[in-house]
Order: C-alpha cells, then structure tokens, then sequence
C-alpha cells in the first residue's frame, strides 16, 4: 500500500490542495477560493474535498497533512496575524483539521514549506545547511540548519524580506517601516524599480506604454530578453541588491547552498546572474566559492502543495528537535 | 566523586585554561604564551599543566574537554585560517589533545563557547533561542536556535560581525573589504567614531588630549560617565548602529533574547540603553517587545574559559542533530 500525503497550500484569495506520493509527485489537485462564512466553515469545504479525493485512490494509505500557510504558526498550530486572509485572529488550523484527520497535521508558513519540499523532493536532497526565498508579491525565506527548519522562539524566524537594508529614504513597505529588502527584491521591487529608471533617464523602452498598475514582473523579464535596455537594468539592479543581501545572510547561517524559487526566478539567468556576481563579490572571503546559487528544483506546477506536503513527510525529523 | 571539564581558551597571545565544575565555578586556572615551536609542543605544555591541575583534585572525575578559539571548527576538530595564531595552516587540535585525555574534546569558536557557556551557566539557562554578541577589539556572535548552536555547512555560521553595513564608503575592515558591522561596533569600532566626533566637532572633550594608539573603548566609558559630551554621543551612535542591525538579525532567527558580553558591554546603560531603543524601533511589528536585550550573566572573570568547559559540558545535547 503506497502511502500519500496531503498537501494544502492557503493564499489570500485561493486555497490548493491535494495527495502527494513519497515521490513527490501530485496525483490530483483541487481549489477553492479562501472564504467562507467561517473558518470552520472553510475548513470543513477543504476536509469533504480531500475525502472524496481520497476514496480515488483506495489503495493509497493517508499518512500526514501538511499546511502552508501565511503566518502559519509551527508551534501553536494556528494561523497568527495573517492581513491578508479574510478571517482576523487567531485561527486554529492545526486543531481543527485533526478533528477529521487522524494522522500528524503540520502548519507552517509557506516560504518554509517551500523550502522543505526542496529538502525532501527537490534539490536541497541531502542538504543540512540551505535557504530557500521565495520571489513572489513579497520576499519569503525559510532557512534549514542542521537539517532542521529554524524555526525561533515564536515560529517567526525567516522573514529576510523585511531586513532593512536602507539607512534612511528607502521604499515604504507593507509592514509600516521604510526600506525593507523586499521593497526592492521581489516582483513588486522589481516594478518599482523599472518605474524609477523609466522616470530617471530617456532611453526608449517598450515598457512606457504601460501603467503601473499594468505592469507585471513576467512583462519587464519579456523586454529584457528582447533586448530592452532599462529592463536589463532593472534585472541587474535587483540582482545587485538581492546579492549583496545574500553575502550578509551567509554570514549568519553558512548555507551550502541558496535556491531562488517564484515568478521572478523564472527569469533564470537575468536575475541569477546579476545575484551571483554580487554574491559571491560581497562574501566574507573564507566564504568565497562555497555558496551555490541556483533555482528551486521543484517544478512550478503544484509547487506550493508539494511543499505542503512534504512539512508532514518530514514530520518525525521535523520534530526531532523538541524532543531535547 | 564531583565532575569537572577543562575549559581551553585560546587568543592571540595567550591561552588560558582552568577546571569548571557542574555548577559553572572555575576550580583553578593558569595561562600560558599562544606559541612555543610548534603547535605539538604548544598542545603538549597545556596538558602538562591540565595534568598537573587534576593531580590537585584527586575527588573529581574529568568528563570533558572543551575549546575556545579563532577559527576553531566544530565538525573538523581543526583550528583553520586564524590568522592572529603563530603557526598557518590546519591545526588538528582535537586530534591532539584525544591522544592525552580519554573524554570527548570539543572545538568551537570562542564566540560560539561564550553563547554555550550563557547558555549553561548564565542568564539563557533554559532558552532555546537567543543571541551572543561578543565585543572586543572585533564583534563575534553565537546563536542557538531550537537549543542547538547555529553551526553551518562549513562549521563558519554566526560570523555577525562581518554583515555589510554601508553601501559605500564604509570604514576598512580588518578582512579586507569595506563597512562591516565590527568596525562601527566593538571596542575598536567605537573608538574609530570617537575620533571621528572629535574630527567633526569643536565640543570640549577630555579625549582630545589623547592619541588613537592610546585610547581605549573603557576611556571613553570613564570619559562618557563623568559627562563628557562627545563619548556620550559616541555610545550613543554605536548603539544606534548596534540596534538596528540585531533587529535585522532578530528578523532571521527571532530570539527571544540577545546578550551582550565583553568589554564594551560593561559600559552597562551607556551602550544597553542606545541599543535597546534602536533595536526596538527597528524591529519588524511582530517582534516587536518580544526580545530582550540584556548583559551577559557570566561573570567576566574566566568567563572565557567557563565558556569553553561548557562546550563539552553540553556534549550530548550539542551532538544530537548529528545523528539525523
């Protein structure tokens, strides 16, 4: 009987999920949109979608859900200060789903999901030491050391978007404060930076017939492999930034290796080059040479379930260390 | 029958050395000069006096070997790349010091040393996550995460003191590049902002009176404490600077505390109080009033070496996620 896990990926406006084999692969998926009268409510839609799903598969054997989710607390099993959800306090996935589902239910945040399917099925396979960050709307990160996820004193480790890294005058952020690395690095950083060059100098681009709210990071990555000039700098400047940045968090946690993973990733060597160059040029010099620096191995397609998943395939290492 | 750990601190110049008991009391200590023709006769003449030690403790039963030193590579056992030590190359100090003691010896840095010996014996008895910011004539960091020191792929995590600081035009570091954290913050940092002050300003200062090779950070502390104008800024700066980077840092591994420790630190409110102001204003919401910023709670008279015994001290628990 082969064993399967579910993967459930809760985003601000859609929820994924589904069954996920030791290989990694998805066997089905399904979606609804993050909402509901109440969170219970939403939960138990999840629970009826994922028992019919698994009647389909009657040979398979459930052995764990994995949840990732923003503000996902490991610890507490709730979901905490999540803005961007619908719902407001404290919401107790963990609690809820484990009164359908008598198997291990793990909740986490979704960058650290990310990062545990690229442990468990991507290509941090064999790895104890790496880091994972996520480019989406914003800049995620999850760190494993030693292994394990760190995971802080209250869940909230790995949050490298919101580093500071200006002085004074940086870009506002979401969270209140000024200058926050995911301001600049991220597919929204990336925008502002590309409107900042188009009002800085005269050089032609395709991109000044679109308007900001227009303008989406997968459009600047089009331009640039065409050719456009600012768009190539606004991959380079990212890059730059996003290295640097880098270099400061090698110096933390000595990683063998860092994966890009999300939208902006895709543009492969027009935000990994740039990275790199300014990795490797700001690194301590006993860390010179040892960082890889390289895209997620997960595919794209059902990524953020897999990741899911793979926190409750991991589920024994992954506690491992609360049993000191 | 009582046991004892030898702690081993290796610097620069000299190399301290004593037995700590259970409780964290330093039972003896003794010193000798960092050098001697080569490093196996350097090893040879620690032992001999460690020997001489237990002799006078006939009760106590040896458990552990524990050392502190620049460049000291927990999963090697090798000293490696410390550049202040009189002998290049690796320094296979574990390997040694197995051939005379029948107990397991661990090596670690002496920042990663200071943050076991706060965990065992001082104010982070029972925490599993917090910070140890060493100040001296650089800045060295330890951070436990989840109980278990923060080591890294190559043994080089927590090296704090080297994070990039500035975009340009920041201070000469000692590692060859620009504007790293240590040259603002540590005994030499403050001392450079010192000079700077009495450069930019026409204020009154005892300090004028004084040349750079002959001021010390505890000047500047005496200076500040009788009213002197500039020193107060200048503690007042390096903490601004201190603060806003641990709360960076905080954004990584989410501590529920960070110590400071070492000669810097004795200045007490004049560089806790900076600190903790700038910390706090920077952190991300959050975190915010969720971590404390306190001194060391090591004594500082053979805290060194108490750092050091308690590396071994921990030997079981520090190894465990070994045996993943």
């Amino acid at each position: 009987m082969e064993s399967v896990i579910v993967g459930i990926d809760i985003g601000g406006t859609g929820t994924k999920f589904g069954l996920v084999d030791n290989s990694g692969n998805l066997l089905c998926e399904d979606k609804i949109d993050t909402g509901g009268e109440t969170f219970d409510h939403f939960v138990s839609q999840i629970v009826e979608a994922i028992q019919q799903m698994l009647v389909q598969y009657p040979d398979c054997q459930l052995e764990g859900v994995g949840v990732g989710a923003p503000g996902g607390n490991y610890y507490t099993g709730m979901i905490t200060g999540a803005s961007n959800l619908p719902w407001s306090g404290d919401l107790p996935l963990v609690e809820k789903m484990s009164q359908y589902f008598d198997v291990p239910v793990v909740l986490s945040n979704d960058a650290n999901a990310t990062a545990m399917g690229e442990k468990v099925f991507g290509g941090a396979k064999g790895m104890k030491d790496f880091v994972m960050i996520t480019l989406g709307t914003g800049l995620g990160s999850g760190i494993v050391s030693s292994g394990n996820l760190l995971i802080g004193s209250d869940s909230l480790a790995a949050e490298y978007g919101h580093v500071l890294i200006k002085g004074s005058g940086g870009r506002d952020c979401n969270c209140g404060r000024k200058g926050c690395l995911e301001t600049y690095v991220s597919a929204t950083g990336i925008k502002r930076t590309m409107m900042e060059l188009l009002a800085k100098y005269t050089t032609p681009s395709v991109l000044r017939g679109v308007a900001f709210d227009d303008l989406y990071s997968r459009d600047i990555a089009t331009a640039a492999n065409a050719g456009d000039a600012l768009a190539q700098k606004a991959f380079r400047i990212t890059g730059k930034v996003l290295g640097r940045q880098l270099a400061n968090l090698v110096a933390v946690v000595n990683p063998e290796a860092i994966f890009l993973f999300g939208g902006l990733a895709l543009a492969d060597g027009l935000i990994l080059d740039p990275t790199r160059k300014h990795l490797e040029k700001n690194l301590l010099g006993m860390y010179k040479g040892k960082v890889k620096l390289m895209r997620s191995q997960l595919g794209t397609q059902g990524a953020a379930i897999v990741g899911a998943a793979s926190l409750a395939y991991q589920f024994k290492d992954y506690l491992q260390f609360q049993e000191d």
